[in-house]
């Protein structure tokens, strides 16, 4: 089995991956591969080529919100061609590591890490080392390899990052509110991968809206009047023009019981565009 | 007058600076001065110091979405002590600048308009420039200033950002697809400036939802039950828990109108907290 994420080695992405393969039956581990890429639309390219069978991306961290190109990914041509068969809860530990502290000018990260840690990096990093320069990366796992480069460089990371590039770890938890990030597993839809309904499920929906006031609130009436519990909705640029948006939206329940079956029907008959991108397996907190 | 913004001097914020101006009778432009902040917090924080009668702050693209640390100012303490009392739309037009073609190794810009460069990132730049480096800077003003320093950078930035730091542009109107980003204009409750009703406004609100099945449907029937038309509507994390949001809500119309009044009267006894962010007139398209 060879699941695509974000490289390099060692980004929360690995952690949602490893956290993922423990909660399935996969055989031995020696029969897994992870591939790292670069960007999270190259993971969504992958899985179409067929190079990987599953792609894992963060969706949503707790503290930041959306992960907008995870969201464009799912609203894209690409799309269509995918599903959401899984999810993965991360808890965000993030650590300042580096080669020793003496020598440290420059503190850098993935610029989520970087928002995480606003008040770490005001509060005592600006204090600590006079004249701190802080600068974004592409992600923890690369701030944590070039920290391995050079002494003058400290990064803000994970612990498995540290390990992996030979790091101190200075100072452990650094985030300034502890947060999580929810991780989508996505498969191509020509890989037949099926997730049956389990009892505890969720199904997320992509829907563009007709133009008229109160054309979300017939939307969500579908919802509401099934008592079906919304976990999330979440609005998007349509990328058509300034005010458009696109809406995904998140449930309780599997697409294959009668009732969301029933809702989306009726979502279906009031909005501009419905697309299923799948039912799956809530993830355990 | 003194307005905070974005810096350093020809960020997308001194462009919608300018054009909030011309659309206000401010007498002498002299009189007017514009400051610069690192952050969108600084910005918010020197609004309650006083030492600026405005912020301008970018707050969503038509392209990208909303920009997270604004909607996270306008739910924060400080927020307590800030009203909305303007919006301005500026065009996003994103230019290669450099001092010369020749000798470019690296591309340097705001993750935003790297985000918004994406296609012509990889399909042509990748080309034109072999193994040329992307990297992320605090903004595309930065990203002038760095090329205007070295030959062997090029940055992603506005036609006024070239002006200011003596650039060439290489290539105009390089963004995947045109896109707006809209400002919001922030004072001080302190300040005492009001926003009277026009006849063509926005009313901003923030809500947090009561946890049951049909919550947000509930508040949004009291705004299509009137016919009143919603511009936006975004989750943001509560930052309590995953899957704990809070909405930021925009309708048509003035608070001081009475179906507004009534509307939101009729959300506050449904909600957990509702706040009034501001009624101001809306921005010409």
């Amino acid at each position: 089995m060879k699941i695509g994420i974000l490289g390099p080695a060692g980004t929360f992405s690995e952690t949602a991956a490893e956290l993922w393969l423990k909660g399935k039956e996969v055989g031995k581990r020696e029969n897994v591969e992870i591939k790292y890429y670069e960007t999270i639309f190259d993971v969504s390219e992958s899985l179409l080529r067929k190079e990987v069978d599953y792609g894992i991306v963060p969706i949503e961290n707790s503290l930041e919100g959306s992960v907008g190109e995870t969201l464009d990914v799912l609203s894209s041509e690409n799309a269509e061609e995918m599903r959401i068969v899984g999810e993965v809860l991360v808890p965000i530990k993030i650590c300042l590591v580096s080669q020793s502290v003496a020598k440290i000018r420059k503190v850098v990260s993935h610029p989520h890490a970087l928002a995480q840690c606003k008040q770490f990096i005001r509060e005592r990093l600006k204090v600590m080392i006079k004249d701190v320069e802080i600068k974004s990366v592409d992600s923890t796992a690369s701030a944590a390899k070039l920290a391995s480069q050079s002494e003058e460089i400290a990064a803000l990371a994970s612990e498995e990052a540290a390990r992996r590039y030979g790091l101190n770890i200075l100072e452990e938890n650094v985030q300034d509110k502890d947060s999580v990030t929810r991780f989508v597993v996505l498969s191509s839809l020509a890989s037949g991968i099926k997730t049956a309904p389990t009892g505890k499920d969720k199904t997320s929906v992509l829907i563009y809206l007709k133009d008229h006031p109160g054309a979300l609130y017939d939307v969500l009436g579908e919802f509401a009047q099934r008592g079906i519990n919304l976990t999330k909705i979440e609005s998007r640029p349509s990328k058509r023009a300034m005010g458009d948006y696109m809406f995904h939206i998140d449930c309780e329940g599997h697409i294959e019981e009668e009732e969301i079956k029933e809702a989306l029907k009726g979502v279906e008959s009031k909005v501009a565009m419905l697309k299923i991108q799948g039912a799956y397996p809530m993830a355990r907190k």
